[in-house]
């Protein structure tokens, strides 16, 4: 079966058996998310962070401390993903394929919504998307813009960039903008240097794409904020998912459509 | 200067030097908001529940432990609104004009969106709004619908109703939707008695308004549903607004208004 064929809980059973690769392309139509596990020590000031910078923390579902399964997600948080990164005091240690061997009953599991859902709403729209054509990661870009803070978090707004032909970017603001739980609307249209991004060529996460004669630079508010502001709060224990394997939800990706 | 025309700043200054009356038409464009003072042990399971249910717990701003302003509201929060309720327990035990007393550094404040937001849009779009023809409080009603509970917290979900003639029920949706951070669309059309709403004339909260032939009983996700859940759950001390006597925000109704 293809990938994109997948029903949610047959493509996590595959990861959960051991498969490990991007889920790009997986269970096509199922939204997919970030994850972030932190200790319930933690989970205040996070949660109050996505609650104040909504744009690059959409938060999907939370679970209670210590739950394995959440309301959109019915498998096992702790096997069900392709793979992990477990961070200590800030700094990545290890990848792993399961992290059952790391599980305590005080972790909460954040999902958080992921662009890969207004992605083909931008498609469908016949909208290009530069990093699907050439087989990319979308590059990412720290700004000179923080994040309001939230107790002991802080970090920069952290947006990802797809080059947009001009006559169309009034149609993938439209379009992305009936996504408010998936980054909604571009944060910036234009003008990378406002944001403090000197070099297209050079993003800070995920890879260069080509702009071509006629495009103009557009920007959203990206899941790798939340991860960026963690890792400067340097908490004992957090575990996200490892770049683009992401978690496969039971939501659909109809589910964030707004009117 | 009629109430309608005063500046958030001049309204709040007028409650502050002990002005105690309802807010309903006060600073004609600008939000008002619920208000949820508790202590910071109670805070996260409060934000948990509000992301858990967005529908009537639309969370626009929240404080840092002792804040006395807050992003959306550049007043004092323990003096600038009419009056404030204060509960120990989850029993009501006294209304006071100014709750600076009662201040303590642990103390977080929730600012919560409320429907006078989008009652204005229905106005404008020629949707009558019966309990503003009828100069009384909107009708509220506990349902048969428990809430999705967060930590120690859990409670029914509580309506508010608002007759609308059958051919403008869709003009209601539609524009109600277009508010989700102030309860957004209705949650049930028609058929109060498989909300479990036996008597439409014997409102839980609230009064109850004329029902015209023709009129559908529309059901939003109402403010009060959170107060409800911090009562059953009883912390050690909890501070509300006065019903009706709302905090008056910085922020614009025009705001909360998605594409």
């Amino acid at each position: 079966m293809r990938p994109a064929e997948l029903t949610p809980s047959q493509a996590r059973a595959e990861f959960r058996a051991g498969l490990r690769t991007p889920t790009a392309g997986c269970s096509a139509g199922w939204t997919q998310a970030n994850l972030l596990v932190l200790p319930r020590a933690q989970a205040y000031d996070f949660l109050l962070f996505a609650q104040r910078n909504p744009r690059s923390c959409p938060v999907l579902d939370v679970t209670e401390p210590g739950e394995t399964a959440a309301s959109i997600f019915d498998g096992d948080l702790r096997t069900d993903l392709p793979a992990y990164r477990v961070y200590r005091d800030g700094a990545l240690v290890e990848e792993l394929g399961d992290i059952t061997g790391l599980w305590r009953d005080d972790l909460v599991s954040f999902l958080i919504g992921c662009s890969f859902t207004f992605e083909a709403a931008l498609l469908e729209a016949g909208v290009p998307v530069r990093h699907l054509e050439q087989g990319r990661n979308v590059p990412m870009y720290r700004t000179n813009r923080e994040c309001r803070p939230a107790g002991k978090l802080s970090g920069p707004l952290v947006v990802s960039m797809r080059p947009i032909p001009a006559e169309q970017v009034a149609t993938a603001v439209r379009v992305t903008s009936r996504y408010p739980a998936v980054h909604g609307a571009p944060v910036h249209v234009g003008s990378p240097g406002e944001l403090g991004v000197r070099d297209l060529d050079a993003p800070d996460f995920g890879e260069a794409v080509e702009v071509r004669p006629g495009e103009v630079p557009v920007f959203w508010a990206c899941g790798v904020t939340p991860q960026a502001a963690v890792m400067r709060s340097a908490p004992p224990l957090a575990i996200g998912h490892a770049p683009g394997h992401m978690a496969i939800t039971d939501a659909r990706d109809s589910d964030h459509l707004v009117p």
